[in-house]
C-alpha cells in the first residue's frame, strides 16, 4: 500500500504510533487489531458518505467483541472496564463512529447488570452471547416525548425519543421512560428491536460521528411486558455508576480522535510536508515552531491520557464492589468529570491544531483530516463541558460531589 | 420565512447584527444585501456539494461589482481598500467561497495597477469593467513546476500551478512565473483563460472554502505574448504591497465568517437552545456561563476588527503614496501580519467554540454550522501563523521589519 | 548612566520604545518627560519601600499638570481625555503608583465637573488650579461604613472607608456617602483634607501599587457645610460617566506596566540576556523561541492598545455632549469593559511571561522587573473582569447594555 | 489560633486539604508534620525578609529527615524518590526555600551514590547521617568561571559560581568542574564548606524562593584532594539520571506552591471573601465565576500531579537498575521533561488567578499570597520550558530522545 493511500485514511497500516497507544490486548490482540485495520481502511469514504454502516456493524458481530463486558458466568469475557475503555480508544483511532456503537453495546450491557434481576442478567445477557445481539439504546434523558403506561398486566410506550445512538441496526434496544405514575423517576426497560409498533428512523444528520446510527426513534402503542422493565433508577449509588461508565466512554472517544489526529500529523508532517521557506530547515520535521507545536498537543494529549486512566482505575474498583457509598461514588463521578473536561479540551485543540504543522495540502478532502474535529465537536456536546468544570469547582468550595444524575 | 429556514442559513434574513457589522456601503448598499441575500440562501447546499459555483459567479458578475476597485479614470468605481475589505467581510458572512473570488478579482486588478504599463493598465482594466470580466489566478509562489521561456518574439509557459483560486470559470488569469533567464525572480502576467494549451482542472477538494475553484491550471505550450508580461516583481516596496492587500484579504475572510459564528449562534441561543437542565434558569441566554462564553469570544472579536481596519488605514495610506520607503512599505506589513494573526486565532475559536452554547441539536448537518470552522481552518493555512509572529518578534528585537516576499 | 543602571530602573533612559508608545505630548512634552524620569530614577527603591512618595507627589504638584482636567475656563489646560489617558499610562511605565494617584486627580476634577452646580465647579476647580491641590478620594462603593446624616442647617460624617487612594497626603477629598434619609443612593461630596475629625491613615500594604497612599480614612464628626454636597448620583446617564471615566484610569495602568515590562524585557534581552546553549545562536535576540513569544506578546499589547484608544475616543464624544441617552452611556460603558478587560488580561499575562525571554538573572531584585505583574495584578482587582464579561454577553444576548453602577 | 492568623500564614493549620495532598509519610508523619508546622509559622514574614533562614536549616537538620536519601547500609533511612519528591511537595507548601534547601540535601547525596566510588560513598554519606550535615551546591552548569587544575598529588579550584543554591549555611558542597585537560567534560567533587580559600557571598537577591541561599561561592587557590573528585560525569546513561531527579525537584516545588495557593485561596473564598453584589448570590463560594475558575484551576492542578506522580515512578525503576541503556534514560528524562513543563505553567497559572476570586483585599502583605507565584516566577526559569517542549516535538517527529546534558 503507497504511502499517499495510508495518508488517505489517516491511519498507520498496523498500529498507531506505539508512544502514543503504549498498551496491547493481549488475547484478543489479533482479532482488534483486524477488526481496527477493517474499520479505517473505508473511514474516510464512510465519513463522507454518512448513514448506517451496516456491514461494519456485522463486522462487529463477527468479531466475537460485543460480548467482552458480559461476565464469563453468562458466557462472555467479563473485560474489565480499564481495558475496555483502552480498546474503545483504539478503536476510535480508526472509526470513531464504530467506536462509539461498539462502546454503547458494553455500556447496555452495564445498564442490565446494573438493575436487572437475576434473571433478567441471565436472560438479556445469555442471549446477547447466544445469538451475537447488538444493542442499541433510546435512552437520552433530556428527550420527555416518551411516555410509559401501565395497561393492565402490561405496559405500553407512545412517543419518541431522539439521539437513539445504535438503535439503527440494532437487535435490542435499552430504553428509559419515566415511572408510571411517577414525574421525576426514570425507569430502564428492554426491549428486541422488532418489537411491534417501534420505528427507528435514519435520521441521524450530525456533521460528526456520522456513522453512528443515532436517530429518533418512535413508540406507537409499544407492548412492554412487565419482566422487561429493569429495576429502579436512582435507588443507590451503585446504579449511578451508569453515568460515569458512559462519561468515561465519551473520553475514551475523544482520546481515540486525539491520538488518532496526532498519529496522523506526525507521519504526514515527516513524509509529506514541505519546509517552510522562511524556516532555513531543510524539512518540515526540523522546523523550531513544528517541533514546539508536537511537544504542546503531546502535552495535551498526556495531561488527559492520565486522567482517563486514573478515572477508569477508580471505576472499576468501585465497580467491584457489592454497594457504594454517595461518597465513593462521588469519587469515581469527579474523576470521569476531570478525565473528560480534559480529554475533550485537548481532542478539541490536537484535531485543529494538526493543520499548523501539515499545511495547506493536508485539507484535501482525499485525506479527511478534518473528521478528527468534527467527531469531537459533536461528540463533545453531549452535555456540557462547564458544568463539569463548575461541579468540580463547587465541591472544592463546599465539599458536596456532583449530584448524581444521568449526566453527572 | 420561518425561523428553522433562517437558521437553516446560518444567516440574518437581512443584516448581520449591526453590533457585529456596524457599516454600511452607502449608494452600494442595495446591491450588495441583494447580493448577500441570494447568496447565503444557498450557501449550506453548496458547501456540502462543492464544485463550482457559476451560477453564483453570475451573480457577482451581474452585480457590476466586480470593477469596484478598477480607478474611475478606466470606468470603474474606485473604491478605497477599507470599504472594500469591509464588503469582502460582508459577504464572507453569507458565503465565504464566493466572497474569496470576490476579493481575488480585486486583488488581480490591484496586481495590473501595481505592475502594469499605463497602456496596460488601460487596455486590460478597460476590458475588466466593459466585458464584466471575473479574473482568477494561477500565481502560487509555493508551486515551481510552472516555467516562462523566450521564443523570439514571444514567450512561453509550460508546466502547471495548483491551489489557483477562481481560475475555473473566470475570463482572464494573472499568472505569476520566473523571469526567463532568472532563478529567484519572479514575473507577473495577464491572459485571456481561454488562450489555447490552458487547462483549468476542476480538483480543488478542501474540506473548506468548498467553492473557490482552487484547483490546478496545466499550460501546455502556451503562448505569451511580450505586452503580456507585467513589470517586474519586487522592483519597489511599492509593488510589495500586493503581498500587504493579498494578506488583507485573508482576513477579511476569517473575520467575516467569525461574524457569521457569532451572528449565527446568538441568534441560535436565544431562539432554539435549551437551558441547561443544572443551570436553574429558565432560557439558555441566562446561563452565567454562556453570557461569559459570548462575552469573550466577542472580545477576541473585537480585538480582531479593530486591528484589521487598523490595516486597512495603512494600507490605503501607503497606496496613495506614488512611492514608498521600505520603512513605510514594513509599516503596512506589520499592521496587515498583527491583523490577520488575531482575526484568524480569534475566528479558529470563535467558530469551534460557538457550539458549547449552543449544544448538540446545533450539530445537525441542516444548519451546517461547522462551515464557518472549516472555512476558517482551510483558508488560515495559507501561510504559517507562526512566522508572521515570529516576524513581529524579530522586529521587536532588532527593528528590521518583514522581508517583502509573496508571503510577508 | 551604566546600561546596567538603567536597566535597574527598568526604564528608557528617554522615552519608551516608540513603537510601543508612538505619541507625543505637544506643548506639554518636555514637563512630561522630565517628571517621568524624575520618577523612573527611584521607582524600583520606592516600589521596595513602599509607604507614602509625599516628595513625587511634589514633583506632580510643581509640573503644573493637576490642573491638566480642569477647564480653561477655570484657569486650567481643559485637556481631552484621550491625551490624558495617554499622559496616565505613559507616567505608569515610568511609576505606577504615582501615575496612579495623578489619574485620580483628574478624575476627582470630573466628579466635581458632572455633580457640583456652576459655582461649586468655580470654586472647587479654581483652588484646585490656584492652590495646586493634590486630591483624594474616598468613595470606595463597597464600604458601607460610612454615614452622613443631617445635623439643623449643616452634616455630618461618621464612619469609616477603605481603599482610599491618594487621600494621605492630599488637599482635598471626594468622598461618596449615602444620600441622608436613603439607603441606595450614594452623594458626593468634597472637603479639605484637614477638615477636623478627618483622619487618614497609612495603612495600605499591598503588594503592588505599593505608594498608592491607599489607607483608611475615617470620620469622627466630621462637619460637612450643605454647599460641600454635590448633585444627586445616578440621577442621569451622563452623570454616571464617571464610572467609565474610571475604568479607563485603571486601563491605562494596565496599559502602562505592559509597555514599561515589554521594553525593558525586549531591552534586556537584547543587552543583557544569553542564548540558551540548546538554541544554536550567538544571542538570545535570534532564539526562533524568544522571538515567537515577544511576536505573540505584541499581539496582546496591540489588541489592548486599540481597544483602549477606541474606548478613550467614544467617552470624549459622549462627554462633549451636554446629555446623554441611556443607549449612548451603554456604548461607552461597552468599550470601556472592553478596554479594560482585553488590557487587564493582556498585562497580566505579559507581566508575567517576559521572564521566560529574560531568564534567570533577570529576577534579581535590583531589577525589580517583578513589580509589573505585582501592580497589574492589585490594581485588576478592583472589580471581577468575570462581570465585564458577564456583561458584554448578556448584552449581546439580550440587548441590554450595562446597568450603571459605580464599577460598570 | 485566630482565622486571620491562620490565614496570614497562606497555610492550613495541620495539613493541606487532603483533596489537595492525599498521601501520608507513615513512619515519618509525624516528624514531617511538626517540621512543616514551625517552618508555615513565619515563612510569610521571612519571605519579607530575604537572607538566610539559618534558624529553620537547623530545624532541618534536628528533624533527622537530612539523610533520607542516604541509603539503610550507611546509617540513612534509604527513601525512595517518589515519597521523598512528594515530602519537597508537601514541605514546599509550607515554605519553598526551605523545601528547596531540603530537596537539594537529597540531590547531592545522590550524586555521590552516582559517581562516588564504594569508598567516596562510605565516606561522605557516613559523616553525612553521623554529624548531620547540610549539603550545599555549587554546581551551576552554565556558569565557567571555575577552573579545576592539577597541582602535582592534588587540584585547586579557583574562580567562582553563582546560583549556588544551598551553599550559605551548609557543610559541605557538590561542585563541579571542567575536568583538567578538557573542555567538555565536567567532573563533580566534594568538598567540607570550611576549607581555606572557598568563601560563600550571601548575594542572592532573587524576587522569588527568598531564603534559598543561592549565592555566589568564590574559589580562591581551594585545594582539592584526589580523592575528593567523583567519577566522570556523563559515562554512562545511569549517571546522566542526576538531571533527571534534579528537574523532578523542581517540578515539586511549582507543585508545592500551587497547592499551597489553592489551598490558601479556596480557604479565603470560603471564610473571607465577600460575594460580588452583582452575583446575586450570598456568599464568595456560591458565585458561579467563582465555581469555575476553580474547578479549571484544579484541572490545571491534577494534570501535573499524575505526570509528576508518572514520571517519579519512572526514575525509581531506572534508579533501581544497576545499568540504564540511553533509550530507558531516556524515557526517565521524557517523563520529567513533562511533568515539569506541566507542573510549572500550571503552577503559574495558579498562583496568578487564585486573586480574581479572592479579590482585592487578598493583595494585603499580611497574607503573603503573592509568594507563591513569585517563587514559581523565578523557579521555573532554572532551564527555559520552550526547549523541553521542543525536545519533545522532536522526538515525536524523529524519535531521538532528549540528548543528556545538566539540563535535560
Amino acid at each position: 500500500m503507497s504511502a499517499e493511500a495510508r495518508l488517505s485514511q489517516g491511519q498507520p497500516q498496523g498500529l498507531l504510533d506505539p508512544r502514543l497507544f503504549p498498551y496491547d490486548f493481549g488475547r484478543f490482540g489479533g482479532k482488534v487489531e483486524r477488526l481496527a485495520q477493517r474499520l479505517a481502511a473505508s473511514a474516510v469514504e464512510r465519513d463522507r458518505r454518512g448513514g448506517s454502516a451496516q456491514a461494519e456493524r456485522q463486522l462487529l458481530r463477527d468479531s466475537g467483541l460485543l460480548s467482552l463486558a458480559v461476565p464469563q458466568t453468562f458466557g462472555g469475557q467479563g473485560l474489565d472496564w480499564p481495558s475496555l475503555y483502552r480498546l474503545v480508544r483504539y478503536l476510535a483511532a480508526a472509526d470513531s463512529s464504530l467506536a462509539h456503537l461498539f462502546a454503547f453495546q458494553h455500556l447496555q450491557v452495564a445498564t442490565i447488570l446494573l438493575f436487572g434481576s437475576a434473571d433478567q442478567q441471565r436472560h438479556w445477557l445469555g442471549r446477547t452471547v447466544q445469538e451475537r445481539w447488538f444493542w442499541g439504546n433510546a435512552a437520552n434523558g433530556r428527550d420527555n416525548r416518551l411516555s410509559l403506561d401501565r395497561r393492565d398486566e402490561h405496559f405500553e410506550l407512545n412517543g419518541s425519543k431522539s439521539f437513539c445512538s445504535g438503535a439503527l441496526g440494532s437487535d435490542a434496544l435499552v430504553i428509559s421512560a419515566p415511572r408510571p405514575g411517577s414525574r421525576d423517576e426514570r425507569v430502564f426497560l428492554v426491549l428486541p428491536a422488532q418489537r411491534e409498533g417501534l420505528a427507528i428512523n435514519d435520521d441521524w444528520d450530525g456533521f460528526g460521528q456520522r456513522q453512528t446510527d443515532s436517530g429518533t426513534v418512535q413508540f406507537d402503542n409499544v407492548f412492554v411486558d412487565a419482566g422487561e422493565l429493569l429495576g429502579p433508577v436512582g435507588a443507590s449509588p451503585r446504579g449511578t455508576l451508569r453515568t460515569c461508565l458512559s462519561q468515561l466512554i465519551l473520553t475514551q472517544l475523544y482520546l481515540g480522535n486525539a491520538q488518532a489526529a496526532l498519529d496522523a500529523a506526525l507521519r504526514y508532517t515527516r513524509e509529506e510536508a514541505r519546509p517552510w521557506p522562511a524556516s532555513g530547515v531543510g524539512q518540515a520535521s526540523d522546523d523550531p515552531y513544528n517541533q514546539l507545536r508536537y511537544g504542546d498537543l503531546w502535552l495535551r494529549y498526556r495531561s488527559a491520557l492520565l486522567l482517563a486512566e486514573e478515572a477508569a482505575q477508580r471505576l472499576q474498583t468501585a465497580w467491584e464492589k457489592p454497594a457504594l457509598t454517595a461518597a465513593e461514588r462521588g469519587e469515581v463521578a469527579l474523576a470521569a468529570a476531570e478525565a473528560k473536561v480534559v480529554s475533550a479540551r485537548a481532542a478539541l485543540d490536537i484535531t485543529a491544531q494538526i493543520f499548523e504543522s501539515m499545511g495547506a495540502r493536508a485539507t484535501s478532502s482525499r485525506y479527511g483530516f478534518d473528521r478528527f474535529w468534527r467527531n469531537v465537536r459533536v461528540h463533545s456536546l453531549h452535555d456540557p463541558l462547564d458544568y463539569k468544570v463548575r461541579d468540580l469547582g463547587r465541591w472544592l468550595l463546599d465539599g458536596v460531589p456532583p449530584v448524581p444524575s444521568i449526566y453527572s
